[in-house]
């Protein structure tokens, strides 16, 4: 394996590598020589870039307009006559899908990631997370991931305070979760409004609040006809919108309902199961045989979690074979699919406990299995495990390019060779989905087990130690990618704290305490439990409603900054048509925005320059 | 009384009289020479309006160029030392607050009026309204609430149509109400959602669905102690906010519940009469005591018009007390009480029979009641009235003027004369509102009386005419106001039918029909009703989410014209750096944006230049 640097990196004094092109090894001489000339040409009339911006920002213009590098008058990718190009197609996709650049990614910049492990998650204290230095090193999107794992985790200590002594001290008393249910209530509703300002607060420091949506280019994978976009009139593939439609409903649709019914049969296996054991026990009432009353639920718990993972790349599959012309519409409709499967995949077998066979003993029992099973499956698949078998490897290069005496760098090329290696951060969405299913455990049915809260902080505990050592020492450091909110994810959490209203109020109905107080009439009960929980949910609605997503202070600012610029455009407006002399226009009144709005419009409208698309079709995220 | 017209109108020679602005008579002529100066200062760079604007647009800006004069160095209004002014205080507020000025209106022009009034309703002709020219005459605000009804009574015609021959043939079957409240509960999500698509479509033709909000500046009524804007560093009056939230909570709000007692307490007495009569019709049984049995409904419906006047004031005092500093948070809040109350008011006699008293038979009776009773009262009090008053008025001036002998042209005279007398438009929140309370009594309960929607539509058929006479003949013209939307209608109108979802569904479960199918088992039938509401519910909220607000077509032009405008500013920032020569500032390459947008920009953003205030508080508009 023979492996060279290329000559972009060496022409200049100061230089850091920021990030890395990786072609593949039978490359033409001619082919790089033209991407070089390409690449260089266009980075002429770039930025410089000090300080101002920070480095996952630099990464993330460099990704920009490395993949805004555009066909121009070229028909193929010289010396690989079977890549064609059309006028406007993105080189760097055509070069990917070719097969000639096998990736891109940024390197890791050892100084400052020491710095940033050592404030993050090497000294084992209590302490935040330095969440402006994790969005220095990889871009707002990630660092808001941490900052709601963190938010959540913090949320959950008053529940788990409760919870714990409740747990203690009345052990077998968990009938009377009337008071935990109704704390359920509120703290679901509560924390995430107050989620949705706190997130206002960090993303206007960041200065991506508000930032605009760019327009979208059609996605990698997306293919079609060549024919002329109605939006932009340029020459791009299309494929008709009602083809799609029909994948969508004749396929992708029956697939997920057979999926979903799929999963109800296993869980109708499982109480099978679970019957078969109890009775096992109850016949020999031997010793062992009460630990196999835990084995059904450990079985479920692993046999979720592998449905979860191969419904995944189902999903995965028919989704992109939907072939969504843009990125966003193929996350929503992603996001969808898992997210309807997941929960029903989880919590199905708690609701029948809880609703139709109302056995409160078994739903603790099992949502206890459930939670720290998967919790347990989660840190080792994700973390350790990929952190051990990447420590291994590591070993190996060392010692691979010691042999090498290599004449150039020795530590870029160790660093390059080392990290092309590492898995890919495939985004947040793994774990997102992970802090929601762990938000269903805890709000659905946690009064019957009020430990739930208890272990949910622990694991996030550790959760933020190895997602962050998984950030840092076991992937590919990923593009950085501004965000102004947690973006879909605001909405899945707000149906589950829905959907737990619900629930909560029918463990209240039929909790035997409260049964106790209608002794004559279930009637009266029900219709009363009804009443309240519409009472509640109009509550939750207006609660949403009148707490304003932004605070006070960031209102303000946001209102400051659209007067001010306002006053500009009336001041340049005034001053055109008055003086049209020569060289008045570097006498325009100085507008002063903030840096940090500069930068936000800058980052996102400027460099939206070259782009394509319309807005997304009206997917999950059309509308607001 | 001496009338005489400024010589603002002679000095021009194809002159169209568009805004009055009604002196006070005893104005001294310093102070009039003053006010002429600036406004003619004023005009001089104006633009020129050919028919590239619609008169109403004219008018607007007028309004708004008239709102924008203010106090440059004046320390008070010349001749008025007690009228004091501060520097950037709108001259036209201070005029009007000092009775100055008694007000300002924009004329009719009698041609235009004539030919708007034959395409609308003169001619009793089954056809849709003009809606683009009443759009051209009185503004998108208007043309919008028009439209909406129209939509409204079209959208009843399917209800009418289904209950016509259900009411007549299974006259006393009223239990076989399930597949009309099923038909209900589609019908109500549906149509909602249909207006949101049409309503986009419409706007979009006249421009301003992309319209941004303007800075508000303080309303009218706002007072407080002058100190410096936190958002636009001038000097205003600032009134803190705890004071106004301590207003709201401990005087508005226990006024509201107050109010709110009030009338459940008049309620109770009407069931008490209502009791009182039948006792009577019993132990009599003659035929006289059968129409008394009538009279209970008819006097409650009458308090219940009179309550809800009565409120009114009450709320527009109690609201303006709150001293709200924006406009929008005023009417957001008066909304709000208004609405409340109204719902109340008009419902809860209908709840408290469907769902305590259970007596269908009644309840059929006081809908009935209640919806003929008030519409009928609307009618006269709203248009018809007026207009003979209005009429009788027109018969004296017309004398009066004739026995002048005017020396000035006549007919503008006498027109101004009449206008100035007529009532003024109050704005569209009492047609809405009518409307809203008649989407209540069809949506929550029509399915007892199918014949509910019949009603309504022919309502509303007589309504279009008798508000297009009222907006033509009986009140002053009104500024128009731009608008996308018909704003927080919208939401008003989507909660009346969710609640309608579960009023029905009560409804279906309470059926004898739906009860003899679990003859044994109340308690399932209950359970099986609170899921299947719930599953409705739900599936109305996934369909407001997935379909989406505007339509393809619309959502595509959108994203051609931000395309295009971000083309156009690449083109412009590539362009200024390379050639930074002198004149290129012409020969930036032109932009071709639809005519319909530059207007709304144009209309929307450049007339807000002068604009001071923040967003608005998190009031109802405040979220989106």
């Amino acid at each position: 394996m023979k492996v060279t640097l290329s000559a972009l990196d060496t022409c200049e004094s100061s230089f850091t590598p920021l990030v890395v092109l990786e072609l593949a090894q039978d490359v033409k001489e001619e082919t790089k020589e033209w991407l070089k000339n390409r690449i260089i040409s266009k980075k002429e009339d770039g930025d410089d870039n000090d300080d101002f911006l920070t480095m996952a920002e630099c990464q993330f213009i460099i990704k920009h307009e490395l993949e805004n590098l555009r066909a121009r008058n070229e028909k193929m990718i010289p010396g690989y006559p079977q890549a064609k190009l059309y006028p406007g197609k993105s080189l760097l996709r055509r070069l990917l899908t070719s097969g000639i650049v096998i990736q891109v990614f940024p390197l890791h910049d050892n100084e400052a990631l020491k710095k940033l492990e050592d404030s993050w998650y090497t000294r084992f204290t209590l302490k935040y997370q330095p969440l402006d230095r994790i969005r220095g090193y990889f871009g707002e999107t990630i660092a808001l991931y941490f900052g709601f794992l963190e938010y959540f985790t913090v949320a959950l200590i008053p529940m788990a305070v409760i919870g714990l002594p409740y747990y203690l001290f009345v052990w077998e008393d968990y009938d009377k979760y009337v008071i935990f249910a109704s704390f359920n209530l509120i703290w679901s509703t509560v924390i995430l409004e107050v989620w949705k300002r706190g997130c206002a607060n960090m993303t206007y420091r960041w200065g991506t609040l508000v930032m605009k949506r760019q327009f979208e280019e059609p996605r990698p994978g997306f293919h079609g006809v060549l024919g002329i976009n109605p939006v932009t009139g340029r020459e791009e593939p299309l494929y008709p919108s009602y083809k799609r439609q029909l994948r969508i409903y004749l396929v992708s649709l029956p697939f997920v309902c057979l999926c979903l019914y799929f999963c109800l049969y296993v869980m109708m296996i499982y109480f099978d199961m679970e019957a078969w054991a109890l009775s096992l026990h109850e016949s020999s009432g031997s010793e062992w045989t009460s630990v196999l009353l835990y084995v059904p639920s450990i079985i479920y718990a692993i046999v979720i979690e592998i449905m979860n993972r191969l419904y995944r790349y189902a999903a995965e599959f028919l989704t992109s074979w939907e072939n969504h012309r843009l990125e966003s519409a193929y996350q929503n409709h992603l996001i969808l699919k898992v997210l309807v499967f997941n929960f029903l995949n989880c919590f199905a077998s708690l609701f029948y406990i809880a609703f139709v066979l109302r056995d409160m003993k078994l739903l603790r029992q099992s949502l206890a299995t459930l939670l720290i099973t998967s919790q347990i499956l989660n840190q080792i698949m994700e973390s350790l495990l990929p952190y051990w078998l990447q420590k291994k490897h590591h070993v190996q290069v060392k010692r691979k390019v010691q042999a090498l005496k290599a004449d150039i760098d020795a530590t870029v090329y160790e660093q390059v060779v080392l990290e092309k290696e590492m898995g890919t951060y495939l985004g947040t969405f793994d774990d997102y989905l992970e802090l929601f299913l762990q938000f269903g455990y805890v709000s659905l049915f946690s009064c019957v087990y009020p430990l739930a809260a208890a272990f949910a902080v622990l694991n996030n505990f550790t959760e933020v130690n190895s997602d962050a050592l998984k950030m840092c020492r076991v992937l590919k450091r990923p593009f950085s990618e501004p965000s102004a909110n947690i973006g879909v994810w605001q909405l899945a959490f707000e149906t589950m704290s829905v959907i737990s209203v619900v629930t909560n109020c029918a463990l209240i109905g039929m909790s035997p305490q409260v049964n106790a107080l209608f002794p004559e009439s279930k009637l009266d009960l029900i219709l009363i439990v009804v009443a309240v929980e519409h009472a509640l949910l109009a509550l939750k609605f207006i609660l949403a409603f009148a707490i304003p997503d932004k605070p006070q202070h960031i209102q303000m600012k946001l209102a400051r900054l659209e007067f001010e610029s306002l006053e500009a455009l009336k001041r340049q407006v005034h001053m055109r048509p008055a003086r049209p002399g020569c060289g008045r226009l570097e006498k325009l009144p100085e507008v002063r925005l903030p840096r940090r709005v500069f930068k936000a419009q800058w980052a996102c409208t400027g460099l939206a320059n070259e782009a394509h698309g319309p807005e997304p079709e009206g997917g999950i995220e059309g509308r607001q």
